[in-house]
């Protein structure tokens, strides 16, 4: 039987549409629903009932025309998928939509299709017999905004029982064109956590999340939003995979001169005061750490540098203070931070560069650059995964554990 | 200027296409989506990309064919609805898709778009300057169904604070199709207990949410699933509005004999027990609410009555133990329940029977049956809303400050 399916893998490398053993469909679906289906080689096959339209594709690691049955029903299977969580649309007769088999979720500033091929590793994430935090939903006021924002609040095992017990804090970040819900229902967060603090290998912490898109009254939040690419829906108005700049022309920068200002004047104004009056934490700079991936990872450096009277541990996920593809000089790059090693080293009991193995070498580059400049710093690297969740995911259990030492 | 107004209403019945004012985008459209748009007369205009489409339609309230636009743009302005929460889908070529321009929510067992209309009482369900409780996933084990569950529990203003103050409990439920978010999403269960607590109208309470989705291994869910629906996904496939039956003889029946015992034996056997260990409830009857809105009202009456030892307080939003149209006999219906209303009456503290004025007389007539008995209980009507969020919203806004007195 094993060496009957090992043949098949191997004398069938172009033949998606034969079966390699029976596809599960995926754990994100809506209950009942048999597609998106995935196989053991990780192949995921499609359908979708559209009978009028002319044309079907999916949009998942490339575009795949879908073929219309007899039935009205549109199927398609796809070679085989990374491991993890990734975003996916489909493309009805020119127009994006979610597939309506599975849940959505938000990213690129809509609610997609999202799709689970299971990992090796899952088991990290995955609910267990061990004591149970929880995630809260969290509505303020914010007097910089001037509008009433939603965070989420991970409280660990036990934090209802024991009424005395304080927390150390981490600020963790969502990407650009995701929100506040991100951590919770694409990062499983709680279950990371919840099973880092069973095994001993994390502090119990209190995990505040929030979202970026922070404007004053007035301001422009085009840099957030998927604003111009909704408003101006058109046969090449599709969204851009997450973590590439809109095209040039229809979009104003992605990273103005200015850009995080006001996430950082709200943070420190309105939300950190909210999270302290409200949840017991520890206070001071040794019991607060912040975090962010992507675009979250670029705020964290942000704000983080520029406060390193607020912050002792800082986590770059995917993102950070410096470009792809520029040069890092450890004199100027990042605000000039670096420019006293010693006094950096002192101050900064972490600082966490992670990525994924498939995103390229720009932050290995940026680690080594630091490290060469005698700026201690952790790198880590997702094997095999890219600018997804599966590697933020990964990040947050290598980084977690290092936290509050 | 407003006699202007008024007479352009009054002259254009049928002229939906006229502008009347300016219409603003749906508080649930995603960030800077500019449709769906909701005139001053609660009309409603749609515009959805699908350039090389045939036909696109809108469903809310009725199928609306859209008009292709020269950009590829599809555009429809359709009559007023009702002021509240609406689901709604596209079709587009005979494929039932999520509106990509809105935030999805679970309804009819998938993620579909939805539409807020503004209500002239919508402050009641509005986030305002007043203490603010949370809402908070909690993950737990259930020994009956053998597998991990989910709930999300609404803690009242300040309960972090007061780390020895013990509160009673309600168990509220979605309805059909619906899942254990609905009442925080759907319902802003948090803002309407938020302001009744503030206004002192509300004793400070935890609201324990949960999904009615409850079946031990090998049980077929097909009850609480659109499993049928979304497997033979075809042209006439398409999801049923909330509350009405499945088509005859494409699903089982949707009351089974033995529908809701499960559910029961679940809450009992893990739910509760999970609550009262992990929050700060008090025990007993007098401190133990439940209600639910549509199939969940079904099941508060199902478990309910057949279990007054455990709450006082029963309340059926759009759904109860009385059939729509089958005649009700005090001594038989029920279970017998009613048949010594004197007994009844000593037990139970609280009958609430809520309904949409649009959703026909069957529970006004019930609740008539009822008092014609000697069964005492209270009965509220939502002006002029159907099987629906906003009967559901003033339906705990009534009911919530009626409990634990």
């Amino acid at each position: 039987m094993k060496s009957a399916l090992i043949f098949t893998l191997l004398a069938c490398g172009a033949c998606w549409g034969q079966t390699a053993g029976e596809c599960k469909p995926s754990s994100l679906n809506i209950p009942g629903a048999p597609y998106p289906c995935v196989y053991p080689d990780n192949r995921v096959a499609f359908r979708v009932a559209a009978p009028d339209a002319q044309k079907v594709q999916v949009r998942l690691g490339g575009v795949h025309d879908m073929t219309r049955g007899a039935d009205g029903l549109w199927t398609v299977t796809i070679p085989p998928q990374v491991v993890g969580f990734h975003y996916y649309s489909l493309v009805v007769d020119g127009g994006v939509m979610a597939d309506p088999a599975t849940r959505t979720f938000f990213g690129s500033g809509w609610d997609n299709s999202g799709i689970e091929i299971p990992a090796p590793d899952a088991d990290f994430y995955a609910a267990k017999e061990v004591p149970h935090g929880e995630v809260s939903e969290r509505w303020y006021f914010s007097k910089v905004t001037a509008n009433w924002r939603r965070c989420f609040v991970y409280t660990p095992p036990n934090y209802l029982a024991n009424p005395q017990t304080r927390y150390p804090v981490l600020y963790l970040l969502h990407g650009w064109g995701e929100n506040e819900q991100g951590w919770s229902t694409q990062g499983h967060v709680e279950f990371i956590m919840d099973n880092l603090i069973a095994a001993n290998k994390a502090k119990p912490m209190i995990i505040v999340m929030d979202n970026l898109n922070a404007v004053k009254p007035g301001e422009d939040d085009g840099l957030y939003t998927a604003r111009s690419i909704i408003a101006r829906r058109s046969p090449a108005d599709v969204p851009p995979p997450l973590g590439t700049r809109p095209p040039a022309g229809r979009n104003r920068p992605m990273f103005p001169a200015n850009w995080g200002e006001t996430f950082t004047e709200m943070m420190f104004t309105d939300l950190i005061p909210m999270a302290e009056h409200t949840y017991r934490v520890l206070t001071g700079r040794e019991n607060r750490a912040m975090a962010g991936l992507s675009m979250g990872g670029a705020q964290t450096f942000k704000t983080g540098l520029q406060h390193l009277d607020k912050f002792a541990y800082l986590g770059g996920f995917s993102g950070s203070c410096a470009g792809r593809d520029t040069a890092f000089d450890p004199k100027t790059s990042c605000g000039g931070t670096f420019a006293d090693p010693a006094a950096f080293n002192k101050d900064v009991k972490l600082l966490f560069l992670g990525i994924g193995s498939a995103e390229g070498p720009g932050t290995k580059n940026f680690s080594e650059a630091l490290t060469k400049a005698g700026i201690h710093n952790v790198y880590f690297e997702s094997p095999g995964t890219a600018h997804e969740w599966l590697t933020w995911r990964r990040c947050l259990y290598d980084f977690a554990p290092r936290l509050f030492r």
